[in-house]
């Protein structure tokens, strides 16, 4: 870890499991950048979701509009005053941070990309692709949870014309056969642990893809914290075994 | 700590700072009750907030109507099917659980009790002094974090007939006096301390009552929780110093 406090940018896509970022997720994150004593801000585009749902019954919502960049800032404490707020994604200059993290839930396959609908064709939203990219291209390393990591097989993915890279979704099944189409390898991981792909500084940990206690789902996104604030300055391996 | 998983109740008042419970607090509460071992299940009134607040830009909304409890199921993962899950607050009976935990956020002072705008004259929501008076009528532990203990201060106060009760409220000033107008006592505390009143079973954390860093809130939060869950079962004290 830096000496000077790391800033970190955390990419949110509403508040809720089912429409949005996953809450328990976003604010494990939250906690964790706090403890190792990152400076923080949270983005979202400032769009509406593509659905909301109604999270006690599980219904879309049809005359329902929700704006993701509003509901994230529930999870941000507040707009550009909040701690530590919240802005839109369009704004987020990569040069002004040393990492960016992604947490998970549905929003993450449905409001920042089509993953959700599209699966291995999904398109990624814009900013969020500029956003991996020029980290990526930077060295500055790169957090995700849960499904998220879906959008780094997408932009990565050798199917794309990346490079490739390895991240975890959980154990194996649909969603790392549709990573490995994108051009992405998977690692099965435990929910406590994360997957460190040290070629692309790219972090990630399987969270709510698993059925884990919420403790150890905290404890694996402790884990992918520690990696990304980790990776903040050192150069990226070039020919290390994965 | 029960050799058999603590049963504990979290009561939520919608899902957002300024409109409903505070979502770090919440999810901090989940954490630590997970690490624990406890079972948990999540409770909120089935009714429309007062109000809807715009996050990221702090206004009103004035034609959106939220329901606490399809709120609050965003912070449970889902409905009675969900995990922890979440229930209409009509339907807790303290007789399944073993303790009750309340977090804060502007919800537990304007959805659950009026104190926001009633100050100490507050009325408190029906099933909300229903689950207070029977759970603390059968000895069992009641946590609060951050402004949720004026509910406490309310119900248990010597202004309304009850014995009196000691909680926190972070530091000295309007909120503490007006619990001390309630017939509560006020013991100040920093984030990482819980104030425990052993002849109440009330435990109570200052969380964001405090100006502090999310760590601490989090640590603040795990020791009452972890007091909460010791006191399950334990005798109520009578005439120990507080």
């Amino acid at each position: 870890m830096a000496k000077t406090p790391a800033k970190v940018a955390v990419v949110l896509s509403g508040c809720g499991v089912f429409d949005g970022s996953e809450i328990h997720e976003s604010v494990s994150v939250l906690i964790h950048l706090s403890r190792l004593g990152a400076s923080v801000r949270c983005f979202a585009p400032d769009k509406e979701q593509p659905n909301a749902i109604n999270h006690f019954s599980g219904e879309v919502e049809p005359r329902r509009q929700r704006n993701m960049l509003q509901e994230a800032a529930r999870i941000a404490r507040g707009g550009p005053t909040g701690d530590p707020g919240s802005q839109p994604l369009s704004q987020l200059d990569p040069a002004e941070f040393d990492a960016v993290i992604f947490p998970g839930g549905y929003g993450a396959a449905k409001n920042l990309c089509t993953f959700a609908v599209d699966g291995p064709a999904c398109e990624v939203e814009d900013d969020v692709a500029r956003v991996v990219r020029t980290f990526h291209a930077a060295g500055k390393p790169i957090g995700m949870c849960c499904i998220a990591p879906v959008i780094a097989a997408r932009v990565l993915g050798t199917a794309n014309g990346g490079p490739g890279c390895t991240i975890t979704l959980g154990e194996e099944g649909d969603a790392p056969a549709a990573a490995r189409k994108m051009g992405a390898q998977h690692k099965a991981c435990r929910a406590v642990e994360a997957c460190i792909d040290r070629e692309n500084h790219l972090v990630s940990t399987p969270a709510y893809m698993l059925d884990a206690p919420l403790h150890e789902i905290h404890a694996g996104i402790g884990r992918m914290v520690e990696d990304v604030l980790s990776l903040v300055g050192a150069p990226q391996a070039t020919a290390s075994p994965r």
